[in-house]
């Protein structure tokens, strides 16, 4: 997944009023800066979303983030689920999904 | 982490009554396997743990488990953990977890 699709893909979910992370293939670091700005521009709520990999980045994310920098946040719900991507080649495939709600 | 350590951390948490496959470094589904043995042996709850990198894996290893295989088991909590890590050469190092429970 390419930075520029990361990037859109959180503008349109903010656009609708969530604070949403999605993270992918960066360093943990470039995320839980988003994530502390989020809580830092009034943010009480902010999403942590990742897919297949970046799954283990995500929850370094959501725990970074809230020890060393939101200190008064606190891991909310946790979601897994599948979902059904379609591949280049026109095959589908299945990858899971994780979503991480660190609340103030 | 060698097969014959998550072998035997999996063998001395069942030993204190607890259902609990470790995630670690072989195919996902290994440990789908391991889940659906518990719950085919009684089991009404399995508890699936990974650390770093392995928890991407945790995550399919859970889904496929219910999706797949133990289609009445439900995902139950998910928490996320910090731990810290003794290094080979004596330093330490902070590491992410997940345990996610599926419940029959």
């Amino acid at each position: 997944m390419s930075g520029e699709m990361e990037n859109s893909a959180v503008e349109a979910r903010q656009g609708v009023g969530e604070n949403v992370v999605l993270v992918g293939k960066k360093p943990a670091m470039n995320y839980v800066l988003a994530v502390v700005t989020q809580f830092n521009g009034g943010a009480r709520s902010v999403k942590v979303r990742a897919r297949g990999n970046a799954i283990s980045r995500a929850v370094d994310v959501a725990e970074i983030a809230r020890h060393r920098f939101v200190t008064d946040a606190k891991v909310g719900l946790i979601e897994i689920n599948s979902e059904e991507l379609s591949n280049e080649d026109g095959t589908r495939s299945k990858v899971s999904s994780i979503e991480i709600t660190l609340d103030k």
